[in-house]
């Protein structure tokens, strides 16, 4: 069968909801998230209770401006960033709802969305809520250094947003559909600098967009946009190239990263750009779902990349395994 | 909607597959597993690596012995307890098939069953490949202490599995039926010794039994076998005491646990029993599939159980959320 899942008229965004922290609320497409915290501790005692403050307040400002009871919500499907995604299972004790976990590093968000999208499909389910979070402060200690440490940051590393995106999916309302989705393989082309996570993760957007189009036999520029992330601006260079080289051109279509749209990158001194998984759900569900509402977009291919390093993989001296997964969406 | 889906007659078990380890091999079920290792690093530099290449020979042996290539496989989901589930992933970089990963602890193996099943109820894909795998000293130098510390075990502690388990679902062919599966929720009764994640997972095996009961207005003898995975001896004994409480009895079912199952318990020296990712899916696939086949068991319930915990959120003293997910299997 094909990688890509095609869903006819029968998935729906029914709403969505974002937070960010204070950094995101300083950049460029601030004013498209729902709320900005001013505290990124959130009143917590640590980043990672914080964290799943972060997810679960996503979830519940979801709900509520769906004016949806829980009991109303067939699934949430989610993850983060944290070891035993520790910041979504906590962040579910809060929620009388069943519960599944994925894990796909920065791409668990569009993990969630293919398998909420088939959950919906299968006619077994009516409303799913797709979530994932991250936090700058519980990534850094995670899989870099102590914030404490104060080390120098390398010039390809990206920026942990901390932020949590969230989507409640149905099988009829709503103005954007889930038009169809290409699950991802794994890749692995050697690079083994967790600093330069865009050049593990090109290779396997390449490769995603490469089935999506030949699957759907389309050209890229049948999208308003692509959005990969988080590649940051290194990796959206280096897909730009290996595209040229496989005979896709992006020229006409507008291709970027979330990483990129959701930073100011020079004036915020953020690297590369954002990653994160919080970061293409909060830049989908703030920034492009009201695009696409707005109708400035018309046909998006939101493609999250993960690089599915672990401290442990790193430490080890093993390279970085990427996965790419792409979801097509159309305004109504 | 209810959190018990039915699958009707469109969900199978092709094929299964399992290996484990060199201790596992010495327990009372050794013969219905398809390979033992006799060298558990498998050749490796770290157990990590081990428990990859574990992973993906399990993959290897379940395609060979459905006599499938890698293009027959439309997705495989699978995960693990290591650190952003490093030991799938990695797994994964042999195969050039699509991957969701997922994580529920070890509970994991029923959310790749449930999420399989959807799947393919869908109509969207047709074989899917689920597998978990958990390793002994991957795991007990990531949750406990290095083995090389040589600590004592406390009494109520579990021995995580060596092993993997993995089974092809498709949507034709096949001697056992997916009939019907219940998603858990999170559930969390304060519970914080991490040395006792039975008594952590044990509510939440009840909640999503009782749930599981209800919507399929069933009594628990339905069953002829109701296997949890893995509370372990107390956890299970605490499962049998609460199910009273509820006015559930198990009396006249077969009602017993994966990391009961896999060991001699008192004569290994396991604690309270087995536990870990591959556990249940290593005795699912080995030992109750072929039970069934040999027709001993007909109706069987498969509840895996998972403590959420992280290193993280153990060391800042937070209390265990705990997770179950109900599987009926039919012998056909």
């Amino acid at each position: 069968m094909s990688q890509t899942k095609f869903f006819q008229n029968s998935v729906f965004i029914q709403e969505t909801a974002s937070i960010v922290g204070p950094k995101e609320a300083d950049g460029p497409i601030s004013g498209y998230f729902d709320r900005k915290l001013e505290d990124d501790l959130l009143g917590q005692k640590t980043y990672e209770l914080a964290e799943s403050k972060l997810h679960a307040l996503t979830i519940r400002l979801l709900l509520n401006k769906a004016k949806l009871n829980e009991k109303d919500i067939d699934l949430c499907i989610g993850g983060d960033l944290t070891d035993e995604i520790y910041c979504s299972n906590f962040a579910m004790r809060d929620f009388d709802i069943p519960f599944l976990g994925m894990y796909s590093a920065c791409a668990t968000f569009g993990a969630t969305l293919i398998s909420a999208a088939l959950y919906i499909y299968s006619g077994q389910m009516n409303k799913v809520v797709c979530s994932t979070t991250s936090h700058f402060s519980s990534a850094e200690r995670q899989y870099r250094f102590p914030l404490e440490f104060g080390n120098q940051r390398t010039p390809l590393a990206q920026w942990t947003v901390t932020g949590c995106g969230a989507s409640l999916l149905n099988n009829k309302e709503g103005h954007i559909k889930l038009e169809s989705a290409t699950i991802g393989k794994i890749v692995d082309f050697g690079v083994s600098d967790v600093n330069n996570m865009g050049a593990a993760m090109a290779p396997a957007a390449m490769k995603t967009i490469l089935s999506h189009l030949e699957e759907t036999s389309r050209d890229a520029d049948y999208y308003d946009l692509i959005a990969t992330g988080d590649l940051g601006d290194g990796g959206l260079q280096l897909l730009k190239e290996i595209a040229k080289d496989e005979g896709i051109r992006f020229d006409k279509t507008n291709c970027t990263d979330c990483g990129i749209l959701i930073f100011n990158r020079e004036a915020q001194k953020v690297g590369q750009g954002g990653s994160g998984a919080g970061c293409s759900s909060a830049v989908f569900n703030g920034y492009i779902y009201n695009k696409m509402i707005e109708r400035q977009y018309r046909n998006v291919l939101l493609v999250p990349t993960g690089a599915l390093i672990s401290k442990t993989s790193s430490l080890q001296g093993q390279t970085i395994p990427g996965i790419a997964h792409a979801i097509s969406f159309e305004r109504i």
